[in-house]
């Protein structure tokens, strides 16, 4: 049997970690294989990429050099984790995938959607998640959340502007792909869950 | 007046750094702006991405990912220095470009030179060198030069079939665009010079 890959979008402070973990608890706890990743990063070579992008000293960095260092941990992610975890039958389950580079360099960057799909299309190999849960809350909402977490890193302090490009950017794509699932963040935390649980349950039950 | 922009292309060993030199001491002895660069690498970011590409530790990194990697280099490059120092009426030298990306990861590890052309055209944001000096040496010859300078990194401890097929590139692209200028790296070192100031002059008069 082959594997699921499912991924998780959505601005920051939207509590993609919390459902992301309640999903692999439910689904270790009905004896699936689940493995957790995230980007960028996920591997020994994405983690170093990871770092340049995410420095706060790289003040300087040129938005189109951003999109391809995301696109090349990437490439990696897919060919050395991704991949072969689907093809040995477990439920995969990333924290943040090409959706994220469409909308926040594509869109809320400005450098343009279609380029960023024909980077990530040759990033990806062609790889598309069987499902995609867009978790959904306006700027102000997500930013006051993160800021009582703790410190915020490069992208993070981008003004509020960005943040509202970035809500735009998700509310462009939901409409395009049928493997999205747009979920209203500001529900309780287990009725998010049980939404999520819903749709994976049918895609487990396709397979 | 606007600069222009040179690049030095070839397979290792072909004595790129020895006529990049030669060529930035005659044009400025005859009064000209100099700038050279370096790919990957050629600024503060570019450097942390040139320490992840070379990297003996990364192994296992895939192809595409090391594209990515080489294409994000550029495009910070591009942005913060090349078009710059072309802006203010420099020439600007370059060792290796776009070129490079084509044969060593579109052609000799087969990821395909259209692939690796669509993602630099949106690194560079269409850049193109005005004149590309291409120092071509059969690999045999290349290997022995480079061997007798010391430490091998990463890349140049590939075996020698990744090495024919990167002199096969380089033949596949010099017939097909008009700014390649090729020359037999075995020639005598200051005959090599002389035909390079030759048509760089041309290029000065042009501007």
């Amino acid at each position: 049997m082959k594997g699921i890959f499912i991924t998780f979008e959505g601005p920051d402070g939207a509590g993609k970690t919390t459902q992301i973990n309640l999903l692999k608890e439910y689904l270790i706890s009905k004896g699936f294989d689940v493995v957790l990743t995230r980007e960028p990063g996920g591997t020994p070579i994405g983690e170093k990429i990871r770092n340049v992008i995410l420095d706060v000293e790289n003040k300087e960095m040129d938005d189109i050099c951003e999109a391809l260092l995301y696109a090349a941990s990437r490439a990696q992610l897919v060919k050395e984790f991704i991949l072969p975890n689907i093809e040995q039958g477990k439920v995969v389950i990333c924290d943040r995938f090409v959706e994220s580079s469409i909308v926040y360099q594509g869109y809320a960057r400005g450098i343009g959607e279609e380029k960023i799909e024909a980077i990530n299309n040759i990033a990806t190999r062609g790889l598309v998640p069987d499902a995609v849960f867009l978790l959904m809350l306006t700027p102000e909402e997500g930013i006051k959340r993160k800021k009582n977490s703790g410190k915020l890193d490069r992208l993070e302090m981008e003004k509020i502007e960005f943040h509202k490009k970035v809500y735009e950017g998700y509310n462009r794509l939901k409409g395009k792909r049928k493997n999205v699932f747009e979920i209203d963040a500001t529900l309780d935390v287990n009725l998010i869950h049980n939404k999520i649980i819903g749709i994976v349950e049918n895609l487990l039950r396709e397979e």
